[in-house]
């Protein structure tokens, strides 16, 4: 076995940082919505992962702190799911692992699609103060997705942590990358299929 | 903004390469648990992490894939749970996002504590086939995390997708790693405690 330590190492596509750079920062949250549903999109379009985006944004401002989009099956890890790029980005990104401590402004991640269990799961340890929501868990299951068992008082359970929920945003623009990727035969990429 | 595509990166402890080489394969579940809460309690007294360790295994043979111990204060990223880095080491080392696809061979999680909220959902996208834990979820609480919500049905979710859970195997070995990690005043690492 080597003697270097084990690392593990993923990255954002390389569009990812041009089309940052296109966002304005918004106090609407549709049209935060809106620019992670694109990213959805071109995810797709451009061949680099998943028919998921997900942002974390500073919540008062609007500013972009990270964008990540879904790199399942192109850097082949089944946790690299857009929620779990967006949070490892924003903590690396502003130096913490509590997107929620004292000296750091509120975060909000914005998601294409509700959060499977993983990434539910994943919410109250990151320190987002806000979830947003566009297409649901429904919606993805309905192109063959197992999202997981999240309880079915999952926006329940966020909000007696302190953490918002805001679902159904564009979910129609949402559910349209959903549609589109299924009708043009996109993996589903479930585990132990076989 | 950079033009290089953002690249996140996180690394074994140093010591993980040469304790992995002290493994020798075994059917014994609790000689498997053991080696995995051995781990945690040296990620703790070497201060790489929180106490908590998990190990991916071939199944049948009880060959060790991958090592993960709990990274989320000493690499800054709240998703870095020991399952979640057990999970994309494996992953990498096997080239595939599913443990469980049909030219792999079945795959075993054994965890030093029962898998938080995150890692729970984590599980099905895995692959993983076999869940083996051993402190209970109230341990982990007792010392004052937040282990998120799981439904109270979690062992049966897992069971209808075919993942297998045994749990509380050498628990009060388990537990001792944990209660010390208190008793010294180990950090526990929940968000938004401002």
């Amino acid at each position: 076995m080597s003697k270097q330590p084990v690392t593990i190492e993923f990255s954002l596509p390389e569009w990812v940082n041009g089309y940052c750079m296109s966002y304005r920062a918004t106090s609407n949250l549709s049209e935060r919505m809106q620019f992670v549903i694109k990213a959805a999109q071109k995810n797709i379009n451009l061949k680099t992962g998943g028919p998921f985006a997900a942002a974390i944004f500073e919540e008062k401002t609007g500013e972009l702190v990270s964008l990540g989009v879904n790199l399942v099956t192109t850097q082949g890890m089944s946790i690299l799911h857009a929620e779990m790029v967006a949070i490892a980005v924003a903590q690396k990104k502003l130096g913490t692992y509590d997107l929620g401590a004292e000296n750091v402004a509120s975060h909000e991640l914005v998601s294409s699609t509700e959060p499977c269990a993983m990434c539910f799961g994943a919410v109250p340890w990151s320190g987002i103060r806000t979830v947003v929501t566009g297409a649901m868990d429904e919606d993805a299951r309905n192109i063959g997705f197992d999202e997981g068992p999240k309880p079915d008082d999952w926006i329940f359970e966020l909000a007696s942590r302190g953490i918002k929920v805001i679902d159904k945003v564009e979910r129609e623009s949402a559910v349209e990358v959903l549609t589109e990727y299924k009708c043009n035969d996109g993996f589903i990429y479930n585990s132990r299929e076989s």
